[in-house]
C-alpha cells in the first residue's frame, strides 16, 4: 500500500489528479527558510510521540523507533547532511518523510493526532521563546556596558539639549543612562511577550482537536511551556505572538536609532563630543580622509527594516478569517529576519559601547555657550521671592542683553545682572556654574552626579539580580 | 513688572524680537486638540502645587488660590465657558495663564520645579491609563456578550473552515470562544502596557531635574502612580508608552477585523450563516432590496486607521536625539483617535453580539458539504491499526471516489468503504456523523461541546474576578 | 406616498423593520468630516443633472428646479447656515434632502441613474485634483523661495557632509539646489497622479452601471475630466489615487523631513550655521534663554501623520473584494488630514525660507576642519600620473600625519607633502584651498558656483513656464 | 608603493589604525546581497571607462585592459567562478579589486573621478529600470490572460456584489475586466516610475562632482538613460525611486490581494463559483479530502510584505541629513525581495488565470436570490415617472413583501405587484429577468455584454501596441 507521501512529486495526495506545478512548488514552499526551525520540529515531535506512547496511542517500541531515527536526523544536520527537497514543500515533510525512511511505519505514526498546523505554531514558538531569551540576555548586556560607559563618565558636563538647542547642563552619565532605562523597558516588554508566546498550541490539531486521547498538559510541561492555548481554532490562528514580539523589538530598533542618531551627532567635527574607534568606522573609496560611523548609521537604517516587518505582519493578519490560512506562511521571515537584526544589532552596540571616547573639554566647551544655567538663575530669583513667571521674564531680559554684549550669563557683573532684579545677591555666581547647576538637581532621576552613582548602583543591582 | 506671559501676542518672551507669525501659531498650537487633556492637566497640577506647598517651596496660602483657581477653571471647562486661546498655545498655557488672571502671583509659582515637558508627559500618561481602564472594561463586555452567544449556541454545528475550504465540524460556541481568547489576550496586554503607562514623570522638569527640594513619591502617589521615571532626560522623551499602547491597540483591531470579515462572509447571501438585526445595517441610496452589514464592514475598515497610527507613532521618534523635541507634540492626535476608535468600535461590537442571529440549519447543510468527517475516517483506520500516512492516503482515495460519484462519505455504503481499507467495519458510520465527529474532539482547546461548556465556565471566571 | 428619506429616522427604507442605533448611527455616519466635499458635491450633482436632462431623462424644468435649488444651499452653506444633520448620514443625504424640500419632486428625480457609490468615487476626485493643483502651486512657490536663498548663496562655502562627517566643500547655493530638485520630483510625482486621479466614475451607479441612457462623456466634460472610468465595477471601488496621492505626499514630507534634520542641525549652537528667524520659533515655559526651531521639528513629526495615512489606506485596500464595501468610507480622514498637513507645511516652508540667515565664517571655519580638501590632493596625484587607488593611499598617510600634527593638509610644507608622493609639486596649494577645490568641480551637477547659477537659471525657466 | 586595498584585512585604508572588527565586517558588508547588481556595475563601469578614456582621462590602452578584465570577470560570475569575499565589502570592490589583479594599474584607474555614492546609485537604477521593464511585460501578460478569461465569459451571469450582499447581475467578463483596468494602472505607474529612475547619478562622485572634466552626457546615453541628475547632493542621496517602485508594487500587490480573495471566496463551497485546477492547490497534512486554494492565500499574505517594505525604505529615508549616508545600504534587501515577489506573483497569477473553470450555474443560482433586480423595478417605475426617491421606497416595499413570502420578485404576480405602484404593467416582467437587467446597462463601462466585448476589444488593442 502507497502511503500519502510516497510519490509525492507524482500528485498531492490521492485526492488530487495532477501535480503541483514547478512553479507552483516554488512560490509555495517554505522549507529553504522554515528548515531554520529544524531543531525546534524535532524537540516538538519528540514531546508528542512520548505523549502518544504514554496515552497509548502508539506503542513504545513505535516511540523507541521514532527517538532513533529523530537523532540520527539531528545528526544529519548538524553535519550538513540532511538534503533539504522542494518537493516537500516544508521542514515538517521534510523530517518526517526522512524519519520514515529510516524506521518505517512508527515514522508514519508520528503525525498521529496533530496536523502541520498546531506542528507549525509550536515550531515557531519555541523558536521565539529561544530568541526572546537570547535577545534579554543581550540586552542586559548592552546595558551592563552603558553603565560601565556611565560610571567613567559620571561626573563629566556636556550640554543637555532640548530641540537641539542647549538647555541646561547635565553629566554624560546620566544621559547613558537614559538608554539604560529604555533599554530596560525593553526588556520588560520581551518578558511580558514571552507570557503570550509560552503557551502551546499543540494539540489543536488542523483547527477542532482531535480524535485521539491525547494529554496536552504532558506535552506543554515537557516543552517548558506555562499553559496550553485554551481554543484549538484559535491556536492554530493566531499570530499574535509574532506580532507582539516584532512591535517589541520595533521599539527597541527606535531606541537603538535614538542612540544612533546621536552618536553620528557627537562623532561629526563640529560637535566632536566622542570618537568611536577605528574597528567600528569604515573609510571612503575616494575620500581618503574619511571615517564614518558607519555602525550607528547602519543600525539607524535598519530600524526600517524591522518597523517594515511590524507593518507587513499586522498586515498579514488583518481580516483574515479562521481558521488557518496559507497566508500564514508569510510570517516566517519577517520574523526571522527580526531576530537577526535586534540580535546583531545588540551584539555589536554592546562592543561599541567600549569603544567610545568621551572629549570632556569639547563636552565642557560646549555647555559653556547658550546660557545654558538661565534656568539656575530663574530659580535663584524664585527663591529670593519673585514668583516663577515673573523670574522667568527678567531672566529673558537678562539673556537678551548677553546676547548683545555677546557675553555669558556668568560674565556679567553683579551690577549688569542686578539691572534685570535687585534681588539679585553676590551669592548668584555659584549658582551660574556648570558644576553648581548640575549638583543642585539632587532629586530621584535628577542629574546630580551622586544621584546618577545611585541610579547605576539601582541599575547593577537589577543585572546582578 | 511684566511677567512672562502678559504680553505673550506680542512676544513668546522678552528674549524674542518678534511675534510668532499667524501662520506659525496656527502650525505650531495644540490647543485645539490637546484641551481634551484639561482634567488631567488640573489634576496633574493640584498635586504639584500640594507637593510643593508640603516642600515649603510655595506658601500654604498659595496652594489654598491655587486650589480655589482650579476649581474655578474646572466648573468653566465643565460648562462649556472656558475661553481657549490660539495665542497661548497650549492646554497649559491657557490654564496656567487663567489660573493667574484669577489668583495673582500664586498662578505664576505654579510653574516652579516643573516644565511643560513633564507636565504633558504626567497629562498624557494620566490619559492613556484612563483610556486603558476603560478599554479593559469595554473588552471584558465584549467577551461576556461572546460568552453569551457562545453558550445559546454551544452545540450548534458548522464547519471549520481552513484556507475557506471545509475542515472538520465544529460547534458555534467553539468558534465564538475563540475570539474569546484574542480579546483575553488583549485585555493582557493592555494590562501590561499599564504598568509602563503608570510611572511619573513629573520633576523631571525641562530635562535634567530641578534645583527646588521637590518629592516626586508624593506626587507619585497622590496621582496613583506606581512608580517615578527614574531618568529625567528618558522621562521627558519617552513615548515608548503611546507606541506600545497603539501597538495593542492594533492587535486589537486586527481581532475585531477577522470576526467582521467572518460576520460579513457569513451575511453574505449564499453563505447565510447569521443575521444582523437591521439596528445595525443600512441600506443603499440605489438598490432598494439592500440591507448590508455596515458595523463590521467599517471597523474593518478602522483597522487601517490605527495601523497608520502605529507606524506614524514609530516614524515619530525614530531618530530623535535627547531630551524633548517639538516632534513629540505630534504624539496626541493619533492617540486621541485610536482611544476613540477602539472604545467606539468595542462598545458597538458588545451590543451587536446580542444581535447576531444564527440559522443552524444553514450551518448543518454547510457541514454536510466538502467531506468534514475525513479526518474522523482516517482516525478511524489509524485506532483500526493503520500507520496515519496509509490511513491519510486511503481516505483521499474514498475522498475522489466520492466526488466522482458526488455523494459523501456517510453515503457510501460498508462495500465502498471496504474498497479503500478492509479495516472498516459498520462501526464506520458512527464517525462519520456531524454530532459524532464533534463531539470526539474532547480535550481541553476541542470542539466538543462539553469542552466547549467548560471554557464558558473558565471565562465566566475570569471575567467576575 | 412616502418616500425613501421622508421617515429616515425611524427606518432606512420600507425594507428596514428597526431603526439604526444611535450608537450605530454615529459610528457609520460621515456627515461630520465628508461635508468638507460639499461643493464638489454640488458641482457633480449639477453636471448630472444637465446630462440627464440633455438625454431627456428628467425634464428642462427639473433641472432648472434643481439649479435653483443647489443654488440657494450653496449660499447656505457659504453662509453657515446649511444644518448638517447626522440622522441622513453623509454629505450626499443632506444636500438631496434639503433640495428636495426646496424644489420637491425634482429634487427626489436627481439621484436617478446614479448610486451614492459612483456619486462620493466622484466628489472625491475633485476634492483630490483641487488638492494636487493646490499643493503643486504651494511646491512651486517653496521652490522659488529655496532658488532665491541659493543665488543669494551661491558663492558662500560650507562643509559638504557624508555620514555627517566632512567629506568636500560645496556652496550653500548647491545644498539648496538639492532640495529644489527633490520638491520638483514631487511636482512630477503629483502631475503623474492627477492623470490617474482625473477619470470620471459617475455612471457606474451602484456597480454595474444603469439602466438610463446616460452620456458619461459630457459629464466627464462638463466636470473638467480627462476621461471616463472604463469599468463600473472598477470605478466604484477604486481609491488607488487615494493612495498614490499619500504616497506621493509621504515622499514630499520626506523631503521636508530631511531638510528639516538639517536646519534644526545648523541652528544648534555648536554648528550655528544659519539662524532661523524669531517668528518661526517658540521659546520655553522653563528655560528663559531658549530659542527653538519649532516648524522645522513640528514638520520633521508631522512625516510621521503622512507615512501613517498611507499605511492606513494600503490596510484598508487590502483583500477587499469587488465592489463597493462600507470600509471605504474610511479613505477620506486620512486623505483630508495629508491635505492639510501638506498644504499647511508647504505654506509654512516657503514663508520660513525667507527667515533663514546664512553665517558664511561659521560655515567656512566649519570647511577648513576635516581635510575637506583631501579628495583634491588625490585627484591633483592622479593628475600628475598615479593611479587613483595609489593617489588615495598616498593621502590617506598624508591625513593621519596632519592628525598626529593636528595641522590640515593645506597647512603641510611641500617638503612634508613630498614625504607622501614625490609628484607634489608647488602647484599643489592651489587645490588645497576651498575656493580652488569647489570652482574645480565644473560640470552639470557640480558644485562649482557657476554650474550653481546655471542650474538656478534652468530651475527659474521650469517655474516661469 | 601599496595601494588602498593591498592590505584591507589589516586596515580600511592608511588613515586606520585597527582593521575593522569581524562582528562590524559581518554586519556592515553587503556582498551577499548586493552582488545581484553585479551585471549592472560591470556595465556601468564599462560605461565610465569609456568616457574617461573619450575625455583623455586614462589612456585608451587603460580602457581596454578594463574591458578585457571585464569581460574575464563576467564570464567568472556567470560560471559560478567568482570568488566574493566579506573583506571586500560589496560588489563594488570585489569587482575592483579582482579587475586589478587581473590587469594592473588600469583597474586602479578605474575609479578616478567616481566614488561609490554615485556608482552604487547607478546600478541600482540600472536594477530597478530593468525589473520595471520586466515587471511591465508580465503585468500585460497577466492582463491578456484575464482579457482571455473574460471573453470566454462575456455573457455569464452572477451576482454582483456590495458589502458582500448581492447587488445587481453583473457579467463574469465584467468582473474580470475591473481587474483588467487596475493592473492597467498598475502598468502606468511603473511607467511614471521609469521617467524618475532612468536619470543618471554618475558624475557626483562623493556629493560634490569631480574635479576631472567627465561628460556625463555620453555616459547617460551609453546606459541609455534619458537625462543626468542635476544636482551632485541630490544625485547621491535620492532613493525616491526606490520609493515610489516600491509604493507603485504597493498598488499592484493590493489588487492582487483583492483578487486573491475573491478567488478564495469563490472557491470556497458554499459559493462554488469557480474551480481553481490542481496544479495550482495543495492537500492537507491530515485532512485527507482538503484541497486549498494556496496560490491566492499565499500572494494576499504576501502583500504584507510589500507594504512592510514601503514602510521600511519611507523610515530609512525620514530625516536623514545630506548627502550620502551608510543608512541608506539598506535599500537594497527590501527593494531586491519586492521585485522577487511582484514577479513571481505575476507570473504565477498569469498562469494560474488559465486553470480557472467558471461555474455558470452556481453564479446563476447566486444571481436569482437576493432580489438583484429590484433596480431594474425601481428604474422602470422612473421611467414610467415616479421619481427616483418614491420609486425606491415602493420597491423597498415589495421587497420586504417578497421576504415575507420567501419569493422573488420576478415570482410575484402583476397584481401583487401593481399593489406597491399602480404605474407596474406587464412588461415589467421583461425587466425583473437577469438577462434584460444585464443588456439594459448599455453604455461605457456598463456590464452589458457587447459593452464587455468592446472594453474587451479596446485592452486588446492597448496590449498589441
Amino acid at each position: 500500500m502507497t502511503d500519502q507521501f510516497s510519490k509525492k512529486a507524482e500528485a498531492w495526495s490521492a485526492r488530487f489528479s495532477e501535480p503541483v506545478s514547478d512553479l507552483v512548488k516554488r512560490y509555495t514552499a517554505s522549507v529553504f527558510f522554515d528548515k531554520r526551525m529544524a531543531k525546534a520540529d524535532i524537540q516538538g515531535s519528540l514531546a508528542h510521540a512520548d505523549m502518544l506512547a504514554a496515552q497509548g496511542i502508539i506503542a513504545a517500541s513505535d516511540l523507541a523507533a521514532i527517538q532513533k531515527g529523530m537523532a540520527q536526523i539531528s545528526g544529519e544536520i548538524d553535519a550538513g547532511q540532511f538534503e533539504w527537497q522542494l518537493d516537500l514543500e516544508d521542514v515538517h515533510l521534510n523530517i518526517e518523510k526522512r524519519l520514515t525512511e529510516l524506521v518505517g511505519d512508527a515514522g508514519k505514526r508520528l503525525h498521529t493526532g496533530r496536523s502541520r498546523n498546531d506542528q507549525v505554531a509550536t515550531d515557531i514558538r519555541l523558536y521565539v521563546r529561544a530568541a526572546i531569551d537570547d535577545i534579554t540576555g543581550l540586552l542586559q548586556q548592552l546595558r551592563g556596558a552603558l553603565v560601565d560607559l556611565a560610571e567613567k563618565n559620571a561626573d563629566v558636563i556636556l550640554p543637555g539639549f532640548t530641540h537641539m538647542q542647549v538647555a541646561q547642563p547635565i553629566t554624560f552619565g546620566h544621559h547613558m543612562l537614559a538608554y539604560v532605562e529604555m533599554f530596560g523597558r525593553d526588556v520588560e516588554r520581551m518578558q511580558d511577550c514571552r507570557k503570550r508566546v509560552n503557551r502551546l498550541p499543540l494539540g489543536a490539531a488542523a483547527l477542532a482537536g482531535t480524535t485521539f486521547p491525547i494529554d496536552r498538559l504532558r506535552v506543554a510541561q515537557s516543552l517548558g511551556f506555562d499553559d496550553v492555548c485554551h481554543n484549538s481554532l484559535d491556536a492554530v490562528s493566531d499570530r499574535d505572538f509574532a506580532i507582539e514580539f516584532t512591535a517589541a523589538a520595533s521599539l527597541l530598533m527606535m531606541h537603538v536609532s535614538r542612540m544612533s542618531e546621536e552618536l553620528i551627532i557627537w562623532m561629526s567635527p563640529r560637535v566632536g563630543f566622542i570618537d568611536i574607534a577605528d574597528r567600528f568606522c569604515t573609510g571612503s573609496s575616494i575620500m581618503p580622509q574619511k571615517k564614518n560611523p558607519d555602525v550607528p548609521e547602519l543600525a539607524r537604517g535598519k530600524t526600517g527594516r524591522v518597523y517594515g516587518h511590524l507593518m507587513g505582519l499586522l498586515t498579514l493578519m488583518k481580516g483574515q478569517p479562521l481558521a488557518y490560512n496559507k497566508d500564514n506562511q508569510e510570517d516566517k521571515e519577517p520574523l526571522f529576519d527580526t531576530v537577526d537584526t535586534v540580535v546583531d544589532t545588540l551584539r555589536i552596540f554592546a562592543d561599541m559601547a567600549g569603544g567610545i571616547t568621551v572629549k570632556p573639554e569639547a563636552m565642557r566647551s560646549a555647555a559653556l555657550q547658550g546660557y545654558a544655567t538661565a534656568t539656575d538663575l530663574a530659580d535663584y530669583l524664585v527663591k529670593k521671592g519673585l514668583p516663577f513667571r515673573d523670574a522667568h521674564e527678567a531672566v529673558a531680559h537678562a539673556v537678551r542683553a548677553c546676547d548683545d554684549l555677546k557675553i555669558d550669563l556668568s560674565e556679567m557683573s553683579l551690577e549688569q545682572l542686578r539691572a534685570f532684579s535687585p534681588l539679585v545677591g553676590d551669592d548668584v555666581f555659584a549658582v551660574l556654574t556648570l558644576e553648581g547647576s548640575v549638583a543642585a538637581r539632587d532629586h530621584v532621576g535628577g542629574t546630580a552626579p551622586n544621584q546618577v552613582r545611585a541610579a547605576i548602583a539601582r541599575v547593577r543591582q537589577q543585572l546582578a539580580g
